[in-house]
């Protein structure tokens, strides 16, 4: 069941090296940021990561929810939390957001499960 | 061929138990009103099913295009009355929607092949 | 109050004449295929509007739903089916299709309230 | 300054009775369910607006931005934190969010202004 | 009648000098990469603005668009050149992005006839 | 590894055949139009298609991103070029382009390899 966070983890590192290694400049600093941003500041990790993973939501990119699931389980936040964040981001979205929550589901699932 | 179609409901139904069985108050609201929404009222089960339809292709959500044709096919729309309503998302959504009804006439097609 | 009507159609005719005339083939043609899409084909053209105005909304663009609930108007299409399209537009798009909402529906009264 | 918020809320307000007093059963569902989301659940209320604020953001609604800037500042909220949650709506969303924190820094400038 | 295009940019001018001012890394990071990214490279200034201008566009982003618009009017680009990737946007994004080329071939004009 | 470029081009091809048969009027339009927009005019190909790049990714359709990456190929463009245009999709677009700009990557890696 764990395979679907291997087989994400492991095309998203090989590709991320593939683009960080082509080295564009802008790219490169967008991707900084992208470590940067959700460090603590005003705002807590747990936060800052339900923010993340609330914003990918509504946007609709699995990816990024995916991202932001595993990034949100590291960080010790609990599946009712989570539910609770994507609840909002299914309102806000509306039904067409049901898709990419139930991949959610799943995923989260498989993060649980995981050894 | 027709696996396409078999395929997109197990998963669908399978994920949607597990969500109604997570009980959140709000996704579980926001389901319900999505099964009432298309129900017949001032407009009839047909014309919904084609508003569905469009919002779902204009919004480019491949999985709410799939459960609307067959929402379509069901409710007893032809092949060309659905056709003229992507023909229409695709004008409002742009080029963009292109790949999408491209597997829009597939699921239709394996619709239209089922047993 | 029907002053929303009249600088928006004043505006949109006054703009239309301007991109025509500098005579871009591929604009010229979208222009044309807008006109053709919802004239009476396997769908009326009641259906037609309607799904143009549901696309409009969920897509969020407040010009293009007032154009269409301008044309529904024309084709006879009552409050209360304009409404139930909307209330679809609403659930699929979620809360953020809100604010468009409230405008629409100045909108419509302002159709209503025209001489 | 602070006839920016007096302006929305009286608009929001007015249209908002219009919109709830013609009754459609399932935008009144959505407009109850948009108030029961941001009650205090497995998370608090202050999270469950940034929530909201970022979604919106992302989603690049002025409207809705304004309605959880306010609501976030009802709720105690800092500047710091909301500026904070809005830094990772302008890295997920882009550059094309700029224009919109334009518009949520004046708003919340005008919010605390208000007497 | 160009001042849209003061105005435009002096709202702009304030908004920003209140946020790079409120010193948020992140927001200050984004926006000198907005900067840098539009430099001349592998592509040329006239190219990369084009770029720019249709991205905003499909995304229906108007205070973008009249920023690109501005700046590709600076790099001497010419409205024949102009309207040519606006109407590879348009089909692109579809009739939804027609209120925006309106209100883009206004902002033209008024770049145009700009002392 | 070019056989994400021949699986897609397969796909695209039998369905397009599909699609063209179907002889929609509205649909064959936009088709036409596609291949002629694309055409050299006040900007050449290359920077049209970089145009149609840019577009098709900030939109984040990767059908669309695949095709004008192989246009841009056959164009003439370089690596360094294409990137640059990324560069400023991924700026524009936000975070949420990145899973996009992965499997691009991956796709010109595949166009480079194929024989």
């Amino acid at each position: 069941m764990s395979d679907i966070v291997n087989d994400f983890n492991a095309y998203r590192s090989k590709m991320n090296a593939e683009i960080m290694a082509d080295n564009n400049k802008v790219i490169k600093r967008i991707f900084n940021l992208d470590t940067n941003a959700y460090a603590p500041g005003a705002l807590d990790v747990k936060t800052k990561e339900l923010l993340g993973l609330v914003a990918s939501t509504v946007l609709r990119c699995d990816d990024c929810v995916k991202y932001h699931l595993e990034s949100s389980h590291k960080a010790g936040l609990s599946k009712a939390e989570v539910v609770e964040a994507l609840s909002i981001a299914t309102l806000i979205g509306g039904t067409i957001v049901i898709p990419h929550l139930r991949r959610a589901y799943e995923f989260w699932d498989a993060l649980e499960n995981q050894k």
